[in-house]
């Protein structure tokens, strides 16, 4: 497959930033700073006639200056000297150039006519054009930041390019927050020269990265997308969310990013064929990009649930029906087994309704029966991290020493219960691990500890039972896309 | 209406406690701990023949041994004894009893012939029966917490009744982490005696709850829930989040709350015209519960739109028109005005995309034109409170002098900027005050700060587009409803 040598733009020994500034409010001093403190591992240059060093770093006046090779060039400065500095790029020799000047063809037909001449200048030298109206780039390996908001992501196996720099950049930060990594992010911009059929086949045939996202307003049809999706669909997931989608998302996406409105019914079609995943949220894209890159696909769509109250399980089943997966009724094997760990209440059935119990907790024990069963291909389980007891301490309020004592013993018994929590999680995972089932687990409310579970423990991870069970259909349709391929 | 004298049951000044327990590991014990860590502002009697104290409470053998009255007694013991207590609560002259105790119906025909049993001893003596199979009630006027999990919700106007326990007071502990508080909550269990129809009813004339919450199962269709949905939702909007919609959940809900399966679209329908909201996630639920506490409806279905990133202006867009919402064209006048503010590549249309600038900020005067237009009902407003700059710090790395001595100064910029940021969020809640129109915020990511724009300024934050445009949807379908109603 070609673009394999977008590994230099990812993975650059040294950069050029021209437009580089030492005005803190200026894109070109922004840019260093995240790329500096970014702890970069190549070589920065900061191009800049009238300064001797920005941020402590030694400055040239041009790129022709550096005495070493560039491997990417980064421009900040005004569209209209963009094409003169294509040319001293060109002559330096440079591979890439990252134009992260805006005022091209986003914004009307002067700007279009500019950056066809960048582009045709560019192509001249051999150079490839990220860009132009891009934020940038991140790559992990390099630890290189060069976007122009500070956004320090974490690393993992997730790759992804977006047409809008904003909903990506903002992508990298939610990630922090969930606890999702990312491998390599490129800010697409007007994609004049490289765009996403590029970005797809690199990611594609990139063994860092495991899981493919992008952020789509339009794609011309003339460019091969369709049959890049599905060539690379076949070794690695690909979530599309598609801004533009309807009317006046279309009209505001033309406004934004110049693509065509009433595309989309067309788009949609022949990339579903192809293998695209598509997702309708962006809560939908963050979840898909933090599951697939960390549990096995489930064989089929038969799910087991394991829930500590009635209604929870309800309403995870109601879910699993309206999204076509099949929630299938136990054998009696199976509920001879749980009549001995469970109290006589129990549901009986899937959802296997544990009834609420204080002490004595199977959770793991009747998680494991559940997880050998091979009458279904992957588990919700809800309730498995139970939230701490959470008594607010009134300084106001005298209480009887009695209830003090009691309280403190209270808080002894749940230090000690943590460890009892730790070696669930650790058995949920090694489980996962043996039976090669994905166990989702549902723990509701928006706390912080969803990070925790998947950072420290390895374990997916959601709030509602209804976000689990969305990312487990799309596993579902993934795994039936590559049965058909085969 | 009837039902006026539930206020005894939510404001008690004595409870009984039948079933209290020194053994940590009885609910008899984790209630009392409740009530008692929640600074409960009446009575509260343990009653157990073998202890004199529990938790540094005096303790009496039976009711009939308290010397004053009892409002509401909660019974915890084995289903068996519950109807002679119910003669001892009768003799005492007590007027509600929340039965604990499982074992009834939800268990199957013995259970429903105690359930019986124990319902008609009540109407004997005129007492009012909560559950039996609840797990209690809280109330916030008298700070009571007589629930069996030590959940200690936060205080608002939202009142919920739930045939899910667990359901309910995991409600009540995530509305902690996102900053939605309760007034009064109630597991309505198996609903012997006491159902939904009094507790809406109840909740319906009660001046401090403004948002009534819904979990349910299944309706008795001899009831009429339906007659006092259509009163009730011309005052004050119900929420219902049905379980059991499918027919495998519907399954799962006959064997957990003994509720009918297939009933769910008759249910649905007819309730939808008498003005029921319904919900179809929990998150949903939450999310409802948090804006109609806190802000006006808009007048019609006409949104505004501000963006400082075109990528997440257009997704907006797309919910929006997704969801029947109309996203109407700025005229003219505003885009004059609009045109002297903004940097010249601004979108000049509904979404206002702001395009990204770093410095001179004009998003709160670019929303007060947008809150002041005529033209719209309701506004979403997308980064207003944009994240931090995070930078990790790592220690591992000698950074030069220069950068060090920048990032010290950025720390302080960010600091002199938390009072502007402090100053937008109280200007849009002004601007929300003064223009009569919902204005939600979007502030993508999940960590814990939509929590405080909720606390601190009164502000309606959520972390995706999509979720800020489904409540929208549900605002305007309730001012639809009313309009109809006049």
């Amino acid at each position: 497959m070609a673009n394999q040598n977008l590994d230099i733009l990812f993975n650059p020994k040294n950069i050029a930033l021209i437009g580089a500034s030492a005005n803190p409010s200026k894109w070109g001093y922004l840019i260093l700073l995240n790329i500096l403190k970014g702890n970069y591992r190549g070589l920065i240059h900061p191009i800049n006639p009238k300064e001797k060093t920005i941020l402590g770093i030694q400055c040239y006046p041009t790129i022709n200056d550096i005495p070493g090779s560039v491997d990417v060039a980064m421009i900040t400065t005004p569209a209209k000297v963009v094409p003169p500095l294509i040319d001293e790029c060109g002559k330096k020799g440079v591979p890439f150039i990252i134009v992260v000047t805006s005022d091209f063809s986003e914004t009307g037909h002067e700007g279009a006519k500019l950056e066809r001449e960048v582009v045709a200048r560019a192509k001249k030298y051999g150079i490839r054009i990220v860009g132009p109206n891009t934020m940038g780039i991140f790559s992990a390996k390099p630890t290189l930041h060069a976007l122009m908001p500070p956004v320090m992501p974490l690393h993992g196996p997730v790759s992804m390019f977006s047409q809008s720099g904003n909903v990506g950049v903002q992508m990298l930060a939610w990630g922090f927050d969930e606890g999702v990594g990312f491998e390599k992010f490129v800010s697409s911009g007007n994609e004049g020269d490289l765009n996403c059929v590029d970005y797809v086949e690199y990611f594609g045939q990139d063994k860092d990265t495991k899981v493919i996202l992008a952020y789509l307003e339009g794609i011309d049809p003339d460019i091969r997308f369709k049959a890049s999706i599905k060539e690379v669909s076949k070794k690695k997931p690909i979530f599309v969310f598609k801004g533009g989608r309807t009317n006046v998302g279309g009209k505001a996406a033309a406004s934004h990013s110049g693509s065509m409105a009433g595309e989309s019914r067309i788009f949609k079609g022949a990339l579903r064929q192809a293998g695209m995943l598509e997702v309708l949220t962006s809560q939908a894209l963050m979840d898909c990009a933090k599951t697939f890159s960390h549990y096995p696909l489930p064989k089929g769509n038969r799910i087991g649930i394991l829930t500590r109250g009635g209604g929870w399980g309800v309403i995870t089943a109601d879910s699993c029906e309206e999204n076509d997966l099949v929630v299938p009724p136990l054998p009696d094997e199976l509920i001879k087994k749980y009549d001995k760990i469970l109290p006589k209440y129990w549901s009986r059935g899937n959802p296997v309704d544990m009834v609420a119990a204080i002490a004595n907790d199977p959770f793991l024990e009747c998680l494991e029966i559940l997880a050998n069963w091979d009458g279904i291909d992957a588990i919700l389980a809800l309730g498995a991290a139970e939230r701490g007891f959470k008594f607010p301490h009134d300084p106001g309020v005298k209480e009887p020493k009695e209830l003090v004592d009691t309280l403190h013993s209270i808080l002894q018994f749940i230090e000690s219960k943590k460890n009892d929590r730790s070696n669930t999680l650790e058995g949920i995972r090694s489980l996962v691990d043996s039976s090669g089932k994905p166990i989702i687990m549902v723990s509701i409310g928006t706390d912080a500890s969803h990070k925790s579970y998947l950072e420290e423990y390895g374990i997916v991870s959601f709030p509602t039972p209804e976000r689990a069970v969305r990312v487990l259909t799309q596993m579902c349709n993934y795994q039936k896309f590559l049965n058909s391929r085969e």
